[in-house]
């Protein structure tokens, strides 16, 4: 068997697990160097916690584990397309490329909320559903303004 | 003070605490019934955690403290646009409204990437910079499959 299909067999048997128990249908690995170094299945349920979907708990393990912020190196498998949370988790780590499997179509068709919040991000802000209001902008630019001048940031 | 200044300022004083100290130069509170109940800073190089951006540090302190997933009656108030992964982490959470400062332009101008993830998350995945390839769909809907038919299943 190819590696790529026994990673997302991995993905898919924690997603099936997940499923059948405590958390939503989906799982997720993360590759380095052809092994595997993190796992992780939707805990959003069972921990309480509305950001833990598969790939943001196996970017958190894989970053723990790995000892830094950023996962350049990485292939993350992933048994539906990441939502935009994900994805943009993705891009932060710096992880090289995306294997999915399912679609947000998919997604959609049980009633997850991925391809709605897709179609939210893309429109103005005036246009969204929730409402965002702007507020204060002058002071809070003076954090801004101390990381600019910062000589000894650590950039992310 | 207006409540609502208040609760941003306190949101500043974060965010310059973080920049002065070890963090991003973001803060964020979470407020229910007018009244603060979760507090978060940057803590992504601090923790080695890349998902760990004021707004998610927020909701995940917010949701724990509630023990809930589900945010609804809460408003968060960010000093600075959320990028895609917060804003979706925001609507996850089913938070009632955002009011934030700084925009994804100027957190562009100090040489974070928000604007650059907006752009890609709106782009078709073969425009994207990150690579995403599609694989086994049908073995991964199995577990969608379990999801749909599940009669005692948690939704969020």
């Amino acid at each position: 068997m190819e590696d790529n299909n026994k990673f997302m067999f991995k993905a898919i048997e924690l997603s099936i697990k997940s499923a059948e128990t405590k958390g939503g249908p989906f799982g997720c690995v993360i590759v380095k160097d052809n092994k595997i170094i993190s796992e992780g299945s939707n805990k959003v349920t069972s921990t309480n916690d509305p950001t833990a979907h598969a790939e943001i708990v196996a970017i958190r393990e894989a970053s723990n584990k790995l000892n830094t912020f950023n996962l350049a190196g990485c292939e993350i498998y992933t048994t539906c397309e990441p939502c935009p949370m994900c994805l943009s988790a993705i891009y932060w780590s710096h992880i090289d490329r995306i294997f999915y499997a399912n679609t947000r179509d998919d997604a959609k068709n049980i009633d997850f909320d991925d391809s709605f919040i897709y179609s939210e991000v893309m429109k103005s802000m005036e246009e969204r559903k929730i409402q965002m209001k702007q507020m204060l902008r002058g002071d809070a630019l003076k954090a801004f303004k101390i990381w600019d001048e910062k000589v000894d940031k650590i950039k992310y």
